[in-house]
């Protein structure tokens, strides 16, 4: 195990910091920065280097992981003034494991090749639960022959890494479905309330949708009605899960994936819109099955 | 079988004929009416009474089936001038599977309480296929102690007979399957449009959906895009299926009863919008699953 | 003055009220009714005549209007079992001036001429304030010839009395407008507070939108937001003005036209959508521009 | 006026054609250059100095205008590698007329200042016609005391030049005004087209919302309707004026604001949808009012 090549890793926030630690639980020397000190200070301790600018960790590994909250993030972090591309060497294996604009990692992509290095976009679904366990989803994208070796290194945190295509195909893969899943769930969650108010018991719709054509993950393992389900957000009050605020993000970038390709997404704009609002009326921290409660509450005068 | 007892049968259009004719197979005399009289002819030759009003039909069997095409014409077939109402006898069980309005199924129930005899709504789903082969599904609505009577004769055309409540509860939950079918059929039409346009498989994305939350019936089992598919209209150029028509008319009964209980359907609001700019485009008679179709098309200068 | 006929009215509340009260002003006896007795009172004191049912009205006056909250009461209150109808005088001229259904009036309309009387629908734009000082707007729908008859009585409440074609037209243009109103006041309040967060001061933004091509009545002379005007509800808090659940009301009235007239209405289904969120958000007895107040909210985490 | 020192302009399309004629016209001399060297010909025989790139304008003119298609084309032709900042002079005026992301505006700004020179956004409102016969309306955003110095070009070209405030609020304020004109519009066209099916005469519809508070651009000045006003679009089968796909294009620009802001645009972004629809559906070069007869269309089976 000692003999491993050491492997860089960029952004120990939330996500981050459990996905690294499953690279040094797999015997993986570790390479660490973050832009915030304490960040780092966990990974000393577990014996990784921890290093001072993304430059500093592309001059010591030549795989390197990154972990970013946002687009500009990202660019900072491969293209600014201590950023990767300054030292990478030639031949390295860049992962941006970040969920940002496929348009971004396409341009990311095109500059990391210039420096004779290989970028892979490679976002992944599930949560902080799903980071710690290790088994995260990665949707990637990037030169086809150079999958191998990234999936050796995304498997000791995923139980699944799936191969999408060109460069950007990941981010593709996963904002599609992610505005697939909002429409999902704010169209359960209206359904629900209106057969509710039709004077339907809900966990008899749920029953009765769930085997019928309106069936969808949002009905029949998330569903967003309290009391339908068990070990799910909506039967603890909507906390855990998937935040609003990072539903609303991920839609945000649909839509700019949509208006630069001039996509009609009428219905995933409008769920876009309806997260928006409820990041602005509290809801942002909740689980985005709160939708529900959203929409739900009586008409008072 | 000679000796059961008749049923009437009001309403023998597309789907109406077929049913009726199920009921025959089943043993069960019946008692037609229609009020274009060439669609009764096909049933005297099959040895049916024809008669000349609903009220007639009412006058010779205690127990009738309605399939009619929307509210107005259900209002006349029982409380018009000529209608069931007039010559019900007491303790009849009148069963209509009209899809209509939940509250106009609540009026004519009282109407018909009124006269001492047994209301329930029994819309179906499946369209003239599942008619044919008598494996529609019904859900019904009305007093929980006639359900089984009403079951016996529903089982003859179909495979499935779900209870939903009280009156007006099997309209609720057609509608309601209907308004989050419609919802996933738009928001996974235009979900594998943007991945398209972004330079991912089809094929490939519709399996990553199907794996992730993002599923749906639309994506798995009746996906929208040519060639993803085998055996779904897609695949046929969205002919047979469900028709947009149909669905526009769905999702304004949903219109109307949110609207009336002052539910919030966002999402649900905005498909019926859709479906109509559709039908006013020349959609009327393709699958519904022709959004992928309205919505994909290039723009051209 | 007191040779003058005798006019009735029929439903007293916060509009009707104050415009019975214009026709004693004007020196018309007045025959009234209200559902709630204690309506009646103070038209008592008036010397008003006070009855005990719509058909009392009927048969002690041939001229009647109607003021009323929704389609249901303005059915029951014609053709109830205590209805005008049950004694209307051939030749009698109703006029309704509540704000219902189009569909509505028109059935209500047959009814009525089935009895040899004339039907008009009539409703009003200005609210509590314009009904008080006799200068509301009628929009009149029903036959040309009996509009002469019909102005006499309606200008002694307002001072706009508009012709609008047959009957329904009156309803029609009010729940136009309202529609095209509930769109703008919206786009208003969303496009100043995009301009805001963008940088730009609200009164400079108003002043560029009203001398361009996105000036409209919301922007030049009930804008939304606060310290742009004087004298309109953003300045008092949302406070006055037109009722958010009024205007939902009409918004939904506009929507059951437009399912069932076949006719895409994608903004106006959206506006209802999102009055119907306010109203369950608290916002139900502000003013309809407070939507500016519910989109501005700033995110908190 | 021989006397009056050069001015640069890059882009001389549709829009810049036009306006640097103006220049010419008021007696300024003109250093030109456009990617498509046949745009700069017709200059060249008026007199003007044609260059081989943005950075030889900049060597020659310390005040340029630039007219540009999209945020791409601005940054190439400010940032690129023959771009202006490679021999911008200290101190000069660069004026950008396009309309881009204020995001962009704000970033070439910053490009700018680092050289010492001054940026500020100028985008128009009035199309090719207004360019022509100099009536152009400019939105201003930059430094305060160098508006002058800007305005002095400015009103060569156009009839109107507003100052909105620090750099990128003159692309906000046009983005603003052009989302609200497509809301109006879009509502407009649905209001009129419900009127017309509910029986309404569609001039005297016109006639009701423009004395009311459905009032707006739209309504009152370009109207959509055919054969309510004369002289716009609508009278000549939606030739001429603003074109679909233009206002697709700002109606994205504001959808990006939107996002990167964080602040909820409901109708904007169904507006959006709604454009982009249209132009897939064969409507990119109408005027945008055709959005009447998008939706209008009678449903045929």
């Amino acid at each position: 195990m000692a003999s491993k090549t050491p492997v860089g890793f960029i952004g120990l926030g939330n996500m981050g910091n459990p996905m690294a630690k499953n690279l040094v639980k797999h015997g993986y020397p570790v390479i660490a920065y973050d832009v915030f000190p304490e960040a780092c200070k966990e990974f000393q301790d577990l014996g990784a280097q921890v290093t001072d600018s993304p430059a500093d960790v592309a001059e010591r590994a030549d795989r390197i992981i990154t972990m970013l909250p946002s687009s500009p993030n990202a660019k900072e972090v491969y293209t600014g003034a201590n950023g990767i591309l300054k030292k990478v060497k030639k031949g390295s294996l860049l992962i941006d494991s970040s969920t940002i604009d496929p348009a971004v990692s396409k341009e990311l992509a095109k500059a990391v090749e210039k420096m004779g290095a290989v970028f892979m976009d490679a976002p992944v679904s599930g949560g902080v639960g799903a980071a710690r366990a290790g088994n995260l989803t990665f949707m990637v994208g990037g030169v086809e022959q150079e999958f191998d070796a990234a999936k050796e290194l995304l498997t000791c945190m995923g139980s699944n890494v799936v191969y999408c295509g060109e460069v950007g195909t990941g981010q593709a893969a996963k904002i599609c479905n992610n505005m697939l899943l909002a429409i999902s769930m704010i169209g359960t969650a209206e359904t629900m309330n209106l057969g509710i108010r039709l004077g339907l018991d809900p966990k008899l719709l749920a029953k009765i949708l769930n085997m019928s054509s309106g069936r969808c993950w949002s009905s029949d393992t998330y569903n967003p009605v309290p009391g339908v389900m068990e070990g799910v957000p909506s039967a603890n009050n909507y906390q855990g899960g998937f935040g609003t605020t990072l539903m609303a993000k991920d839609l945000g970038l649909a839509q700019i994936s949509a208006t630069n390709t001039k996509t009609p997404v009428p219905l995933g704009s409008q769920a876009h819109q309806i997260y928006r609002m409820m990041c602005a009326k509290g809801y942002a921290l909740k689980d985005f099955s709160a939708v529900f409660q959203f929409l739900r509450e009586e008409e008072t005068l």
